[in-house]
């Protein structure tokens, strides 16, 4: 019999039929790699033919991008309580460089699994952790270098290419493959993904792809410029307003609308319990600010943080599977007086709870003295590292100063040390910054941190828009995004002002796909034009349910058309 | 006793308290010109003290640029059956160069005016229209390039300052006037706006006030790459959907949040007095589309226009007051070839009427071939042009090809024409670009246009997202704005779908008042971060109400706020 309350399990263990109803006359596809354990996703839009004089024409299915895992495939079951096949097991086994612990390792984590008055909370199939073998280093950056091409190298290929050379192939696309040239920037966009290009760019360090050996059931995807700009969503509960099945719901609300990556920034009692159960129903990866957690466990007082702590939590979160982490290794006791004339100081919560650590103990951030030990934590678990910006600036006022680009530098000479761990680093970036200073953020960071990929908090373009911050915030988005931005954060409406709510989410996902899918195309991303181009061409010859299907949100586009009758002057664009 | 019907009354002589009610912490100024006469009207939001350990510090008012006209205004009696006050007829009448006629000239204005039937829709108090007298002219830039600085000039100088220099002397000011550097991409923004510099950007043809002497109701404002950007709106009846008295509500609704011009896109059977209403109480310039109507007249067949019933039609119109005329006069018939391999064809609605026309009589334009008796009429009232582009592109793939480039020559042509006139000229734009190819619009319309006021509609840069095209524009807007478009064209989240609801106009205005900012921040307007500035003050100390109070949508912003607990943590940017 279960532990677990049965009211918890009929609400974690039923998503709504909200998240879950498959997309409007789509079939989800899977593309097999070169091996048949490399099943890779893909949703199908099909559509249907132009009526013309001489008869029907057919209009050929268009492929997408689908971050949504097994939930918007009829033909799986969902269970939340045995959570989401285990597609990488078998990868992380043959590699033969892991081993099973016999359970968790932090101190932390072994509390939480044996306290009985947990039970009700817990996932009931824990899965005991797996580790690099002692000397041995597991990260895709290591085996990149090496020059072995992983079986998640050449899925995210598979993944990103969504059946180009296929389509190039098929003469029914020939129209539709009509695409502007790009302005790139310096990045630099193949035809065609292969494999080794994948590779390649890992071992550079141009590309991640976040991948915890402990987080099997994740469905690889790559971050880096020369690859489609992805978007990063964030989920928390809050001690006051939301549960468990909750922040699972959300979550797969995210992954629906197209979440390639997941922050989850949840604070309060149950922190680890909820990583768990979302973490095991993960399709995307998972980023986590391990700083938050370890602040709780000092009952939020800055200067009872230490480096013992934040590693038992680091290994705490390496272990339940967390793909990468935020953290503010940059925020330098020698930076904190440049933020003195600022309009608005320090704002990201994990820069100010380091702020006022040094400032307590008159010492160095621990997070960057002890960098070396937490490379060697995250190369046993090929945990990414997503160097934050502690110091962004918190207005336009204090764009692109002295204390926010101070700090880049020091995260451009972290990432060489973490490179020099085969460590990989994403670089986090503001904020707060009007149009005509954003492409100063990617040119510095292409320079100071040797093209890592970089990873942007909208930015928003004005301040006096709240409620409004998704827009703001995605009109900067879209340009950095352009200018080489890999992965951009999402902002919600209810950003400086609440908590976002399920409609919030979803219009900043929309957004921030749209602020992606505008960057693909203004870089001349191969192929990046198919949908424009069917959505047009749909919309010309009044194939409206074409049109509906072919969107980011085809059901919102529905409703918009049936809530007034259609009249033929609105249906010219 | 009145003809007008009791309910009829009620409805339009009472708007909604919605549309009307003051804006928070919020009073209405009026700053006094060189003649009492001149009183440019302003909002100032009231914030409230920061208290420091040395006791509370003042934060001064912000003034904020008002299109609301005397709706906002505690003080102002609103009767939408008498109209407006009428605050330019005293400067017109001392002008000396116009008549008061007996009556419209038109033969549709005065058969509309004398049928018995439309009494009970009909504006009560029609005043009889003024017309330049024989030989003279009576346009903006008429008198602009004869050395003439007239009230109208001195009014936009004052309205466009916002009381910068008063600011600058002040030095509680003195913080909040910090601003970055812009780039202007040429245009010549300097530190104040002179009566004179206004004078002179109207004599080049860089800017225009739209202002047509039988609009004396208007609050002058101005278009032009040096002064603030502006945003348009759209409304428009459907004789399906609304009456004239929703109409009048959607205007004062949308001249509430923020929209500088307005365009009355209306259809069906009674667009001449719902005009008549409409321009009566508006304190923004009108626009339209005379084609619309004129196509009404012959019941929607686009071969039965002529020439003799759109210059009925532009008579009609400049009599009733329209302050600018969208005309599709570059639609040629040499360049209907070059839209024959494009995706979506011709999309714009004036631009497909014209096309039929050509082509069914094989002869040119007739808007092109009597484009100089165009402008003799547009100077007798000073009705600018907007020289509509009917062959913009309807989708990514079409952008920026050369049937859109060919007629954006021939506005260039034309604009040199109705420049030898004196006529007032802006010239409008696409449309649908990816990011990368926006630039271009902008450097060859000013190239081509000789730096006309440039007229944008987005453009939205990806097709994928309906439902979502305030957004997808707004990125464009954003961006185009920045390179020098004097003024955006809203979308709002039903373009594409439908009819557009008051919180379809209230998204679509805040999204381009947002892309406006953003590029008068971008392009380094003098005083622009003022509001940025004093709003992220006042988010740092978290002074909640203040924020809500100078947010474009203060409404929105308090709401959403108090949907969720304020939690600590999110009060950190």
């Amino acid at each position: 019999m279960s532990a677990i309350p049965h009211d918890f399990i009929r609400k974690t263990a039923q998503l709504s039929e909200e998240v879950t109803r498959p997309f409007p006359s789509s079939r989800k596809i899977y593309v097999t790699g070169s091996r048949p354990d490399i099943r890779v996703p893909m949703r199908e839009v099909i559509l249907t033919p132009t009526q013309t004089h001489q008869g029907p024409e057919e209009n050929p299915p268009i492929p997408i991008y689908d971050t949504s895992g097994p939930y918007t495939d009829p033909e799986a079951k969902i269970d939340l309580r045995a959570g989401l096949p285990d597609i990488r097991s078998g990868w992380i086994a043959e590699r033969a460089d892991t081993e099973q612990l016999e359970g968790p390792t932090s101190a932390f984590g072994r509390a939480r699994q044996n306290d009985p008055r947990l039970a009700h909370l817990r996932f009931e199939h824990l899965r005991t952790p797996r580790r690099a073998k002692s000397g041995r280093n597991v990260t895709q950056m290591h085996y990149a270098r090496l020059g072995i091409i992983t079986p998640e190298m050449e899925y995210v290929a598979i993944r990103e290419n969504l059946r180009l050379d296929e389509l190039r192939a098929d003469p029914r696309y020939a129209k539709l493959l009509r695409q502007h040239p790009g302005q790139s920037f310096g990045a630099a966009l193949p035809e065609t993904i292969t494999p080794e290009f994948v590779r390649d760019e890992i071992a550079r360090g141009r590309a991640i792809i976040p991948a915890n050996i402990n987080h099997p059931e994740l469905e690889p995807m790559i971050i880096g410029r020369n690859f489609r700009v992805k978007i990063n969503t964030n989920i928390g509960n809050s001690a006051l307003s939301s549960s468990i099945a909750e922040e699972v719901e959300k979550m797969v609300w995210s992954v629906r609308w197209g979440g390639d990556t997941l922050m989850d920034l949840s604070t309060g009692k149950h922190i680890h319990e909820t990583r768990e159960w979302i973490l095991r129903n993960a399709p995307v990866p998972i980023g986590t600010v391990p700083i938050y957690q370890a602040l709780e466990k000092v009952d939020g007082r800055p200067e009872e943080l230490s480096w013992e702590l934040v590693r038992d939590t680091l290994i705490e979160q390496a272990e339940q599977g967390v793909d990468y982490f935020t953290l503010h290794a940059g925020v330098l006791l020698r930076y904190l007086p440049l933020t003195a004339d600022r309009l608005t100081g320090i704002v990201s919560r994990g820069g100010s709870i380091l702020a006022k650590w040094c400032l307590a103990h008159h010492q160095e951030n621990f997070l960057y003295t002890h960098f070396e030990e937490i490379c060697e934590i995250l190369k046993a678990y090929d945990v990414a590292i997503s160097l934050g910006d502690g110091l962004r600036p918190g207005s336009l006022a204090d764009a692109n100063d002295a204390a926010q680009f101070a700090e880049l530098k020091t995260l451009g000479e972290l990432t060489q040390v973490a490179w020099r761990h085969d460590v990989q680093v994403m670089i986090e970036g503001p904020g707060h910054v009007p149009l005509q200073m954003i492409r100063e953020n990617m040119t510095k960071e292409l320079a100071d941190c040797f093209e890592a990929p970089f990873y942007t908090l909208g930015p928003i373009v004005t301040d006096i828009a709240p409620a409004y911050d998704h827009i703001t915030s995605g009109m900067g988005a879209a340009n950095i995004g352009w200018y080489g931005t890999a992965m951009l954060c999402y902002v919600t409406p209810k950003e400086h002002l609440g908590l976002p709510n399920k409609e919030d989410v979803r219009a900043g996902i929309i957004t921030y796909k749209i602020a992606a899918h505008a960057a693909d195309l203004a870089k001349g991303l191969p192929g990046a034009q198919i949908r424009d181009n069917a959505l047009s061409k749909a919309r010309f010859e009044f194939r409206w349910e074409d049109q509906f299907n072919l969107a980011l949100d085809p059901e919102r586009a529905r409703d918009y058309h049936d809530a007034t009758l259609p009249h033929q002057s609105h249906k010219v664009a």
